[in-house]
């Protein structure tokens, strides 16, 4: 019997998730048969590379989105907005890589690793969480089953490509103007369309995304809502403190957690961490082993160290979690749920 | 009458706080009679300029402090440890930047802002805190006198010139080859006596200084431990992530706290550091202004801002500190031990 292939389109194909989107459809071997992709009009006509063959990049319409089976989108919430309800109209499952869907109690928001089941309810709309929740929950998940979980405090240190393209160009135009003695310009971090802009070159931004009533900013709620949906918490206490440091690609956490059973130790989480699907435990004191940015670049898994039981409370834990924020966070955990609607039979 | 003027010795002169430390002398205009520059023999005959003096750095010996009054020790542990003593027994008063003397009982640990008064009882040598605890005690300080301190979770972001000239050397040269496409060395960091060496260029590190049994490094012990010394608080819960990032100067803080009070708001907060000594409250989300590293140096002051309530706890709060860690965390805090012995009368 031949396998079944499938007609996949990725919107915003030529953005810094898009084109990683493209390759790990191609390096994780996705049963492609044809693929459709999309863009603005400014992008389109580009070719990109796939299997080695060239494909054109099209504009995005609504009428692109005939026959197409599995839709990946990264072009922005607005244009996930206006375009996945048209793809699903046109039989399509969308898989959204923006914030648009992602609180909507209709729609699922997946980590295959831990909710993969929540893909049974979807209704043609299926969210791809936010990068810094995504590696988080992946490590969170094991201990929770294992141990309970209480509460979880995060500090984040992440990479400029989180932010696009553009923002991988402006920390290397800006670092290579501070190395040169010349003058800085920053017109895209922290956040491209807010009012003021910050030199991220040597320095560090505790702002990413934009700022809320409550004083959180956009990416630390993002953190903190999502993480309860996907783990099925309402319950949890999540706090999230999000900063941008000048690294290209791959974000750091720093994690306080509190779990809910006694006498567990650091080696217990170990022990739990090194067998937990999607999970990388790197973690050796000794030999000066942690998980670091620039060592997950380009790799799927999350990297987990610097296990160690908090010393004033015993159901208390510091973990460093590290992954690859286009990959897992981004472009991989989107095939992913693809290769799990597959698995469990979801495409019609 | 004719103001007092003080022999005043600068030990480690060419590094990176020894720098500071006579610009800072300089630049707050101390009341020296004489300043002697003292180094070991690799950097002995470089000329450094003083008040548009140039002087001759010194070996420094035991007897280098003959009729010195206070000497500036910043030139690494195990030369604190072999000279102080020495500069003591002639009559100096020492100011050590090291973490050699830090957990002495018999030697004040002391951030002027935070407890000055522990500086009538020293016994000749006085200790500079580590950097990251500075800042954030001097931010911490005031909350405890208004609303009580229970508990500090902290997750640092420090600059690569907390371990020295030669690093801030080695995350310039591996930015330009990183920039450049070219292969990077790494010999200084984390730890130029550890066994291996990563790369700090385009990175973040989770390490700073060695590794305990415990599974922290000896930088987050330095946090925990002095914190409670110098807040006079052995009960204070405190728990600290230290990480090197790509930055030349300035330290910032994720800095998540519990206090004692009920009914705090985030406002009262930032009332108490509004008024606080040492402190620039710089917090106004809707305006984006909050700290930022490459804003802090060069600057004495603490930079606090995101201060906001935790979503789950009535009485935790998150704080953003920064600092120049090369300033307010080392040099800077060493001159105003010596302004506070002057003022106290305590300089023989």
């Amino acid at each position: 019997m031949e396998e079944r292939r499938f007609h996949v389109a990725v919107v915003g194909a030529t953005g810094a998730v898009g084109q990683q989107m493209v390759q790990t459809l191609e390096n994780r071997n996705f049963p492609v048969g044809k693929l459709t992709l999309l863009s603005s009009e400014r992008s389109a006509g580009k070719k990109m590379r796939f299997r080695g063959e060239e494909i054109e990049v099209q504009v995005a319409t609504p009428e692109s989105f005939a026959g197409v089976d599995i839709a990946l989108f990264s072009a922005g919430g607005a244009v996930s907005k206006a375009l996945a309800p048209e793809a699903v109209k046109r039989g399509a499952i969308v898989i959204d890589n923006t914030s648009a869907f992602r609180m909507d109690e209709n729609v699922p928001l997946v980590v295959p690793e831990v909710n993969e089941q929540d893909l049974t309810w979807h209704n043609g709309i299926i969210a791809n969480p936010n990068c810094s929740t995504i590696q988080m929950v992946v490590a969170l998940e094991p201990i929770r089953q294992a141990f309970g979980l209480k509460r979880v405090i995060v500090s984040t240190y992440q990479a400029v490509s989180g932010a696009g393209a553009q923002a991988i160009e402006e920390l290397k135009t800006q670092s290579k103007a501070v190395l040169n003695g010349e003058s800085v310009t920053s017109e895209i971090l922290p956040v491209k369309s807010d009012r003021k802009h910050y030199q991220i070159a040597f320095n560090a931004i505790p702002q990413i995304d934009k700022f809320q009533e409550n004083g959180f900013t956009f990416e630390e709620m993002k953190m903190i809502n999502e993480t309860k949906k996907i783990m099925h918490m309402p319950e949890l206490q999540v706090a999230a403190t999000c900063v941008r440091i000048p690294v290209v690609s791959g974000h750091s956490e720093s994690v306080y957690i509190e779990i809910e059973k006694d006498g567990v130790s650091a080696d217990d989480i170990k022990a739990v961490l090194k067998e937990a699907p999607g999970v990388v435990l790197q973690d050796q004191p000794s030999e000066q082993v942690y998980p670091m940015p620039v060592d997950c670049v380009g790799k799927y898994d999350v990297f987990v160290g610097r296990i160690r039981k908090d010393l004033d409370n015993d159901r208390a834990f510091h973990l460093w979690i590290v992954a690859d924020n286009l990959l897992k966070g981004a472009a991989s955990n989107s095939v992913q749920i693809a290769e799990s609607l597959l698995k469990l039979g979801l495409v019609k």
